[in-house]
């Protein structure tokens, strides 16, 4: 398809491309990221969605540009034409794509006008605290060191649906609005759904295991809601949730192929496609071995013990806290080489009713969680595909079979042995960066103080 | 990465593979989707994820196999294992991928069985009622004409995707629970969101467009929410909405542009990679000329009422009805040999409220359609990019400032000139397949009667 061409204006160069117009004439658009005032000559850094290039203006050069340039500010939308030049030896900025050259402005326009900011944003870091961040997140979002976060967040999902398809899955659309609470539990929010009440999914599970008796293998991006009404540094009130369910498997083996399948390509894909972006926020190149090594929990727990000299004993608990996921972690990396470690067969009462027990001992599940450098990145499950086991353990679990028809409906009609996995997009994000808080990986997070704005701000 | 291998299992084969296979053993997995007994021979139709392959079962071959085969129900999952024989010539079923072979059954096990099914699930349409359809999902999603629907619908999110990232945007993942409503209108569900009132989001709309001042361009896959609560064939409650938003362009015309590719990319990549999907639809192939003709509404009245040899006169109304979309369509298709047809500058006040009123004359907006056989498809505008212009519009308006805080900070901070659109992921599925109604395009459709279940039943 061709496009047209309508104006006889020059067309728009960006920042990055500017050094192979060197000697030539170009049209640069992008903000003002800082103006420097160097007596007669006036610099600017100039960003654009690809980078930063810097303009020089000279009132000798052009006068009108000079005038335009007083009036400049920081976040200032602007066109800039001028003559590319290439900078000498020693002016060479080696931070920048485009930093073998400068553009002589010959003509600035401003497109857009920016308020003075409430606060100085050409600093390398942002040195805000959270809730300013937050408060000014239409503005702080617009500083590097925050927006590469979510550049990673996008290579995120793209190496995530790449490792799908590799896996044969289809994408699949699933709703958030439930007519029950997804899987039991308070922690729901409620809509007003026309005459009745509705709720927000917590998961998309139980949509992407009805699926398996269509396509087989799903895969889905899809929002998560936890009414989760205490405040950690972990939970978001509002997620995106990636999710995977493979049916016709073999054996149990076959899903923990799949989980490490994707998260190693996710990890090596944003290594590989972020390089630049996880140095500055310096982060290690990820250790993925061959093979991931692979622990119940019962031997995870022995390990850390002896792995912690006796320092740690969590052997008679039901799950692995954050201590003891960065312990097997150090483990791994120092005796397998591997950043990575799967846990599995967690005790069935402490997994969802889905998860399958283990028919040599159902005190433990067949479920898995996929750790890397000390947390918990992603998690699943076999699950129960026989109609009467999974009603049977519904009542055990006190679920009322008549909020899951749908659901149980699937199961009537042949479900075959499967399984599948998750991961929430701004915790694996905030994990790939080791960020602080998981509210720096959501463009928009809402909590149970925020929906964009302060929710003290409207009562 | 190397998959590892655990058991001594013969590897799955595929039905559409099972050619490669001829003279020798292979194993399927599948559902059983049509038992007919010929006397002695029982033959299967098996369903898997890339097809159907036909199955013999031969007591004079496997006793074990004949056995369990009369046991065996339409959507019971089983695994088969047999010989591949070539099919004599006259025997050659050419609607299959496998219609050269079938495989003559050594072994079958079962791996989950099925209830009586309500109804035949091995005719090539499935005549059933839309309700019957709905209230049966788990079950008729199934069905090759239902599911089929579903492989068209990813193709058409690949594509955009494909298209967004042509362009030049970023993904980006935005939130639905609002704190207002987003483009104001009562038609919003409402979220006990902790203490407070929260909504669901319209449209991602907003998000986007403060995007703009970090990544320029930007795209999203996002729920809309609309409680709309008429009953029609072309409304959900809960859709799948995808976004572009484009920054820095220098004319009205270059957004003309984007959408012309988006949605022709899309029509194209479907009919290419769908093409078997789309001929058993009955769909004829796309006219995708070099320049999709294009209209301001003014010119598309005159032509309708000239085409319609004055039969339809639509020159005083405000926008184009059902059938002036269509009247439209068939002129370009005839006129101009195109299945698309771009309709631009609608009145301001029948845009919402960030739509620009177009310069050269207020009354109208820098809006545009791009239509489809007869149904616009996409839709979008150029955008009040200026704060002063975009405050004063929404006082016009009676919309409050103070329900768009994050909105109206972006815009202080030099937004450059820009415009984006959008389509329903439901709608376009619906009207590329020529659906009677939208629930047919979603998985599981949300509206005023049902939420999975029909939602009288829960009362």
């Amino acid at each position: 398809m061709l496009f047209r061409i309508y104006n006889t204006l020059m067309i728009r160069t960006l920042s990055s491309k500017a050094v192979d117009f060197a000697g030539r004439e170009i049209r640069l658009n992008g903000w003002i990221k800082i103006r420097r005032d160097h007596g007669k000559l006036i610099f600017l850094d100039l960003r654009d969605r690809d980078g930063i290039v810097q303009i020089v203006v000279n009132p000798h050069i052009s006068e009108e540009a000079y005038k335009v340039v007083q009036e400049l500010r920081p976040e200032f939308a602007v066109e800039i034409t001028g003559k590319v030049n290439k900078r000498p030896e020693n002016a060479i900025n080696k931070d920048l794509l485009s930093g073998t050259v400068e553009v002589e402005a010959t003509a600035i326009k401003i497109l857009s006008k920016a308020e003075t900011l409430p606060f100085d944003m050409g600093e390398a870091k942002l040195n805000l605290e959270l809730p300013t961040l937050l408060d000014n997140r239409s503005l702080t979002l617009r500083h590097k060191s925050i927006f590469e976060i979510f550049k990673v967040q996008e290579e995120v999902a793209r190496a995530f649906r790449k490792a799908a398809e590799k896996l044969g899955c289809t994408e699949i659309f699933v709703p958030a609005i439930s007519a029950s609470a997804t899987e039991g539990g308070a922690e729901v929010f409620k809509v007003k759904y026309y005459d009745y009440d509705a709720y927000l999914t917590q998961s998309p599970q139980l949509y992407k295991q009805i699926m398996i008796g269509v396509f087989e293998r799903v895969y889905t991006i899809s929002h998560a809601y936890r009414a989760e009404p205490s405040v950690t540094t972990r939970h978001l009130s509002e997620s995106v949730q990636l999710d995977i369910e493979i049916g016709f498997i073999d054996t149990f083996e076959e899903l923990l192929d799949a989980i490490e399948l994707v998260g190693t390509s996710i990890v090596s894909d944003v290594s590989k496609n972020c390089a630049k972006i996880l140095a500055s926020f310096g982060i290690e190149k990820a250790l993925i071995p061959t093979e991931i090594p692979r622990l119940t929990l019962k031997e995870a727990q022995e390990i850390i013990y002896k792995f912690s000299n006796g320092q740690r004993d969590c052997r008679a608990e039901q799950d692995l806290n954050a201590t003891d996921e960065k312990l097997i972690c150090e483990w791994a990396k120092k005796e397998k080489g591997s950043d990575f470690v799967t846990i599995t067969h967690f005790p069935t009462k402490k997994r969802a009713f889905y998860s399958l027990p283990d028919p040599k001992n159902p005190e433990l599940s067949l479920s898995y969680d996929l750790l890397f450098r000390g947390l918990e990145i992603l998690s699943g499950s076999q699950r129960v595909n026989d109609y009467d086991q999974l009603l049977s353990i519904m009542k055990e679990r006190k679920l009322n079979p008549k909020s899951f028809p749908m659901y149980l409906q699937a199961f009537k009609y042949g479900i075959p042995p499967e399984g599948g996995f998750s991961f929430g997009l701004e915790r694996l994000t905030m994990k790939l960066l080791e960020l602080q808080n998981i509210r720096e990986a959501s463009l928009f997070p809402r909590d149970t103080e925020r929906v964009d704005e302060r929710l003290s701000n409207l009562k």
